[in-house]
């Protein structure tokens, strides 16, 4: 499985992956779901995926060959093309089904999907930086205010985390904080997720990422968030409010009404 | 949806469930989700159940009539009949198998699941405690000291608490707030969970729960808990290490080797 999520903050983006790949139980290894391009001065993307490897990797080879032709003036759509950034999230919606369709009939026989799921973020000169999820079958969703995050891949082990924290006034450095927060959770909670983790903050504004940091297992800074959050969480839960019995002792007279076995 | 958790610990069993029903979005209720059975001075069995609330309801009201004909002498399995626990699980796989067979036909064809899920806890006299999930299909697992808990239903919100918290040595009251924690972070995160929460405490060897609690949205021991969480998790997250970084402006000068758009 694959864990990754987006944050879409009036300061910019955060965007985040793991990146554990399984092929089958037996063949898990480490590939980058996160992918930058940045292919002129006036405009930014960065893309998650989420779902079948070999469909990821010749969406990002076909986005990138769109945009060699284009740099050498041949027609056709590509990065370059969008003058919205919704219209970014349709062209990667549209190569996401083509390939998709190219290999549906062969990998269905095998019984295995075809499918990616594909978060992608940026800003294009002049308008908001935003953020969209693009479903496997190329439409696409964008996080609001309301909702500032996007999840793809294994995403409920890491979302409560989220729903506490995410607003869209959190800080880039908080935002890439809740984002290994909201990783860790996953891991410990499912093995198929698992560092190392890539963080992309953007800027809004900046045209560029300001850092493109990745976690090893053993980074320093990884583990003393998750020690941290992990401690705090556990002094937490010791300090929570009492039960009005407490202090009492657990075996109480055997009490009436507890028993449903009548019919 | 339903999200029902036990919890195995030395001290004895917590077991807790949400109380929300849906047969589709537009009819949400709230049914009991606990049944707790004490056919005999030697022994006691709660059940949680998750999935077809008809299903669950035909599987309490045969264990009941099966103990009803147990009482009057007449001959077949009941809760009076096993001399393990794993025996109980047993019987009520059977019963819930028996019930799906009954509607399975009838239901497949109205594209609806006849399936349900169940958490059978309980002692019976010069035994140990113990918790079993038993599965739609009649078989079964238990609870380990590695794995203290057994969750069924939407589990993945509640679980990354418990990974953290849950292990054989904790005491019961600390259990049954930690059962409510994993039904707050779940509930939060998605809609079809919520209260009125229920929590059954048995300690070892008592042959009678100690406590059986309900907890309507708007109880003040459980906003006391719930809050007190939601703002130490809050803290927390605000007390996490800062990057090296922190201090610095987050507009970097543009960084080299962040653009992956090249084919």
């Amino acid at each position: 499985m694959t864990y990754c999520l987006g944050l879409n903050l009036d300061a910019g983006l955060v965007l985040a992956s793991d990146s554990r790949t399984s092929a089958g139980i037996d063949y898990v290894t480490s590939f980058s779901k996160l992918h930058c391009f940045q292919p002129a001065e006036d405009r930014i993307f960065i893309l998650l995926s989420a779902g079948n490897l070999a469909t990821t990797q010749e969406v990002v080879n076909r986005i990138r060959r769109d945009l060699d032709q284009a740099r050498r003036g041949e027609p056709g759509p590509s990065l370059l093309s969008p003058t919205y950034l919704f219209e970014a999230a349709e062209y990667v919606g549209r190569v996401s089904l083509a390939v998709q369709n190219d290999h549906r009939q062969a990998l269905s026989l095998a019984g295995v999907s075809v499918e990616t799921t594909l978060i992608l973020g940026g800003q294009i000169a002049g308008q908001s930086h935003g953020l969209y999820l693009i479903y496997p079958q190329g439409n696409y969703i964008a996080a609001s205010p309301e909702t500032p995050y996007l999840q793809i891949g294994e995403n409920k082990y890491g979302k409560p985390a989220l729903d506490r924290i995410a607003r869209p006034g959190l800080g880039l450095d908080d935002a890439a904080r809740l984002a290994l927060v909201s990783l860790e959770a996953t891991s410990r909670s499912n093995l198929t997720v698992g560092p190392p983790y890539e963080v992309a903050v953007y800027p809004a504004g900046a045209l560029a990422l300001a850092r493109r940091l990745k976690f090893d297992a053993d980074d320093p800074t990884l583990k003393a968030v998750t020690n941290s959050w992990n401690r705090g969480i556990q002094d937490v839960f010791e300090r929570l409010p009492r039960f009005d019995w407490e202090g009492q002792s657990d075996l109480l007279p055997r009490q009436e009404g507890l028993d449903d076995s009548r019919a």
